[in-house]
């Protein structure tokens, strides 16, 4: 099967260029609503991020299920199976598998495979720590998204991140230069960059022009939607935000009427960007 | 099941203080022997690397499974399968889930979960560009080792982590002093340093006394044993120091001797070693 280009799915979402949210698929079994929990593990989980899908797809870019919470139950079949269904049933919504690998080149082949052969994702992030050349296997199939983790939504991503190098650059800093630039031979890259650090979205913006940024951090962990659109947007046709909302739009209810709060979650935040966009002019 | 603390395990096996090696099960498909290919995937995987464990056993005082490689082919069941293997027959043998895994704090908590949960290891290797409070998960698990990525073992790996900070000091110096100190509250920290660089070992060490070094490189990557024993080698009643070899070691023949192959290039890695020691008096 030819999958389109991660960048095409994109560009297609972004025909509405408020559409930048990005649902993430982080399913917590304790949290799932009574009626869902009741199901055996696996089904559970299957249903309530399939629902989610549905609930919220007319809103998004691209959905990004987290792979850590599927590996930890061992429902890596489930994610499988999700992957799967998107494809199927939405496919002008891209996929971004959320593993945030990094490991030497002859094992990054396997980390690659798993990404794009095994669960056909559009995208994956990954960490830079080990180098460009622990990055080339992803960046290897063509068409698809590689996203470096760059400046992270967590309180203590500044421990090493922010670190001032000899020249006064900082570490995320050349980070953002090197994936955006000699990483980045056939334009696969994107950068991941917290919406709690809003001027640091503007500073990687700043090397990384057009360069498509994944902004987890908002909702739940309390990020700045209007500073990090006006930071980080790039153009009308090309907006060059996915802005990953997880747990507020997943749990956004908790009830038994979890998908109508799902969708209106995303509806709203997509409607939120939209008066933002507007005063942007 | 109360499972000994990894150092303790270390400690047990290094009553032979040449007893160093790990051997790595990274299983290739294409690389099997013609007689192990001939089974079914899962099956001629299992079989390979149970072989490769019971011939090497007597060598090593560890295993560690790089996760890549079941995951690629979606064999998850064979290394929960292979790790209950090491834990029934060989109590004694530490193993190390190599996994290079990094998140903010609350997706960390599954890694972790799966980790040391679903696959029962006693140890895990993790990626530190997140920062501290991105590791607090894994060791928040009492008596499991946390090996921190400090200096890898690939060509690229100081474009980043030799990067020289305000100050002097080079990144994987600083990740060094961070996960010896702050980082490790409960002395469950360990690191991974490359064979490959064997000065940086030096330093490593330095910084980090006592620590256990997770030390990749060694065969396959043309890593250099007695530079890497000299710098790192820490006392004789703990070494401090886990030398890894995969490919060397599993593939040592390929043909349809490879136990007895496996068996012979474990031991004789054990002997260079011990003649080092003997060597460095």
């Amino acid at each position: 099967m030819t999958q389109t280009a991660f960048l095409e799915l994109l560009r297609g979402r972004w025909r509405d260029p408020a559409r930048l949210l990005c649902v993430g698929l982080d399913p917590e079994p304790e949290r799932l609503p009574r009626s869902v929990r009741a199901l055996p593990l696996a089904e559970g989980v299957w249903v309530f991020c399939r629902e989610v899908i549905e609930a919220c797809a007319p809103y998004v870019c691209a959905f990004k299920p987290q792979i850590a919470h599927f590996a930890a139950l061992g429902l890596e079949s489930v994610l499988e199976r999700l992957v799967a269904h998107v494809k199927l049933h939405h496919p002008d919504i891209a996929v971004i598998l959320d593993a945030k690998r990094g490991d030497i080149g002859s094992t990054a082949r396997h980390y690659a495979r798993e990404a794009f052969e095994r669960y056909g994702a559009d995208a994956v992030t990954v960490n830079p720590y080990l180098g460009g050349d622990s990055l080339e296997p992803f960046f290897a199939y063509p068409g698809k998204g590689v996203f470096v983790l760059c400046r992270t939504s967590n309180p203590g991503s500044a421990e090493l991140q922010a670190l001032e190098l000899a020249g006064g650059e900082r570490l995320f800093e050349r980070v953002a230069r090197l994936a955006a630039g000699p990483w980045n031979a056939n334009g696969q890259a994107g950068l991941v960059v917290g919406a709690t650090w809003p001027q640091e979205v503007a500073r990687v913006r700043s090397f990384a022009p057009g360069v498509p940024l994944l902004v987890p951090g908002i909702g739940a962990q309390g990020g700045d939607l209007a500073a990090t659109v006006r930071a980080g947007w790039w153009r009308p046709e090309f907006p060059g935000l996915i802005l990953n909302s997880s747990r507020a739009i997943l749990y956004a209810s908790g009830g038994e009427d979890w998908q109508q709060a799902s969708a209106a979650a995303a509806q709203s935040l997509v409607a939120e960007v939209r008066a933002l966009l507007a005063d942007l002019g």
